[in-house]
């Protein structure tokens, strides 16, 4: 898909090469990959690999001399610190045959930020101001080890350090200018990332069915699944930012056509939280919550969102079946002859919390979210949803995983997925449940 | 470093592959690669490259087949999902020569999933039953997607999904018992994680000064900051787990005879709401929750860990003032005179809750989250942490930051933290806070 687009002759490739031996063992997570493929993929920069290598002379000068011939742009982040094991300076010294020269401007800067802090300098901070002659410096406000720009025959390279914040510093005013500069006829692309809950991946997809006659042209679509739901990227190509919305157009309608009642989002970072918590303003609703078996985690993503108190009054977790009866005023009985685990008392403990709290919506969960606590007739996972909206109480039943949080997680997506739906008048449930009544 | 120690002729090299184009377009940050070359380090395989590589049939299989060569072992994760972007199973039957065939035992795991959660099995679902008949299956109990075992020529490849808790869950099942028994006379590397809570890194530091002596011969030490607090992580390798043990011992001692009591665990991914549900289960004691800033943060987290509902009793969340006043019994006039921000009603809560539910302990949060509702007063970011406990009613007052999360995450990890300390008799509160009694 990458090397295959009628694009690959002016199609730009790039390599990402993060060094660190943290980064191997797993001490440090891999985020400046991340960020450095998402500014490239908005400049047309194609982020062929990524790899992550050894704080190793020899493995790094391999592996930044081949990138240099394979990929037309190649950013190196990390070991450009003061410790003894922060060697890529040395390494690209030798792959240029340049030799060391001090920057009297990284000198100076350097200089201020230890006489500012009151520090005292050390040789190795005096080090840092060293570069490879042949270099381009990329000039570092945020920090002491400059950026390094090279260049042979048609190739690009940046070195960068490690530092989150300093190497998103340094891609920002210095790696992307350069780039736009150079690749100025480069293609532009966006993207679109519609985000769905309540539908498992597999139906969504055939839902939608074969996509070959929209993703051509340089137009793509993704389904990325995580816990929350699963998310569609639809990305599409052109030589200005319009071109390319145009051409994403025709495929955003089909999909929204196909499954636009599915999609609660078309931002990347919106909650489904968000999304209800916007609806519930809009129609000046307030909402309460009882939870036994999400242990507080509706209340919590509901709460994590700023001006959340304009709608949540409260909630209780009603862990204890003493806290379910006293605090919820469920009655005893019926817990007795049901099990805290059934559709009664998840209607009831809806019921309850709205009318407890004077909210106009209640919601409850209550299941077994495991390890322990299953049976042959409710099995680990077994959860039940209840609602009291517009003085409709029904409930939705599932069986979930047998992992705690998954099911914690998965309880909480779906109590939100339904309020959603039931709020915009959409007449499915997640995952095709169907609500039982009293 | 890692290819000229002395172990180098009897090291055993990995390559992790990560597949997915949503990894080099930085749509998912690659959290995978980092636990899998924890769980390596930890068995004395040394993580020597991980390769982030296209949805792209040609490169996949040039990459899994070099690694094949190069490495002892390969894991490979991701392109398992029932979407036709999803191949890697179709590269690594082509690499083996392997026709497919239907795993029965996979296929009525997943019929199984579908019927319990009342889903309609799809084409795709089926076909993910499939797998190459050379490969022994590592069965997915938490998902749909195999995992698959290959040997080649004393090289080992397994082949793992994407999703991050199946991926650790066949890790831990399947990948690691068999690298166990293959390598079993190995160097072993044991790590010590020392979690610690309510105490700045730098002070950290100070606490525990120089640590040249302890840290040659093998021995390692990091200081790694997160959101939670900071983790120290002691590392040391031997011929048996029980000599590289030894070699741990001198150092730990000392690390701890400094710090030991703000170290809450010595497990990376133990949580501070795990030690106190210990506690409280060894003293026999239950608790109650009481939350407006945290919003059902704090009785999430406690209901994260198996068996709280063995000591967690149940919460409130007293959002709106209302609620305050008719669910927790708070006098009015009390909100009034202080506001909800205040110490008399982080005492009130507190201590309310505990009766409310009959609890032996009541917690309560409030504050401004942000990242409106500050004053000059009262800016974003103060909170009020309330306790009642063995009938003494005291509440810490502190000013967090402006970032509504992470004021949450703050408030949660010193409420947790000062019960662990109390609980254990430790007379010091995070951050050297000080007691507010009524």
């Amino acid at each position: 898909m990458y090397s295959k687009t009628l694009f690959s002759m002016c199609m730009k490739k790039a390599h990402i090469i993060s060094i660190g031996n943290e980064l191997l063992i797993g001490d440090t997570i891999n985020t400046n990959a991340a960020h450095i493929g998402q500014r490239l993929t908005h400049l047309g920069i194609t982020t062929e690999q990524i790899f992550t290598i050894p704080d190793d002379f020899s493995i790094i000068k391999k592996r930044i001399s081949r990138s240099l011939e394979q990929a037309d742009v190649t950013i190196v982040t990390g070991g450009l610190g003061p410790t003894h094991d922060d060697i890529t300076k040395k390494v690209v010294a030798e792959i240029f045959d340049s030799k060391m020269v001090s920057n009297e401007l990284v000198l100076n800067h350097i200089k201020k930020i230890f006489s500012d802090r009151g520090y005292t300098l050390s040789p190795s901070n005096i080090e840092q101001a060293q570069v490879p002659e042949v270099c381009t410096v990329l000039f570092n406000k945020q920090g002491t080890a400059p950026g390094m720009w090279f260049e042979k025959l048609g190739h690009y390279l940046a070195v960068l350090p490690g530092v989150p914040y300093e190497m998103k510093h340094l891609m920002e005013t210095g790696v992307e200018p350069k780039l736009l500069s150079i690749y100025k006829g480069l293609n532009i692309r966006v993207t679109d990332y519609l985000k769905t809950a309540g539908i498992p991946e597999s139906t969504l997809s055939d839902l939608i069915g074969n996509l070959d006659e929209y993703t051509n042209n340089g137009v793509g679509v993704a389904y990325l699944p995580n816990p929350g739901g699963v998310t569609m990227r639809l990305s599409a190509e052109g030589a200005t930012k319009e071109m390319a919305e145009q051409k994403l157009v025709k495929l955003r309608k089909m999909v929204f056509d196909k499954s636009g009642d599915f999609i609660f989002a078309r931002q990347k970072d919106k909650t489904l939280a968000e999304v209800v918590g916007s609806l519930l303003t809009e129609k000046n609703l307030t909402i309460a919550t009882a939870e036994s078996c999400t242990g507080g985690m509706l209340s919590n993503e509901i709460t994590d969102v700023p001006g959340s108190s304009g709608y949540l009054l409260g909630g209780i977790v009603a862990y204890a079946n003493s806290a379910k009866s006293q605090l919820l005023g469920i009655d005893e009985k019926l817990i007795e002859e049901f099990g805290a685990v059934s559709k009664p008392v998840a209607l009831a403990m809806a019921k309850n919390a709205a009318k407890k709290f004077g909210a106009d919506i209640g919601v409850s969960t209550t299941g077994i979210a495991g390890p322990g606590g299953g049976s042959d007739d409710k099995p680990v996972g077994t959860v039940w949803i209840g609602f009291f909206i517009n003085g409709e109480n029904f409930a939705l039943k599932t069986v979930f995983t047998n992992n705690r949080l998954v099911n914690k997680q998965r309880t909480v997506m779906v109590a939100l997925e339904t309020l959603r739906r039931y709020l915009l008048g959409i007449k499915t449930y997640p995952y095709e449940l169907k609500p039982h009544y009293s």
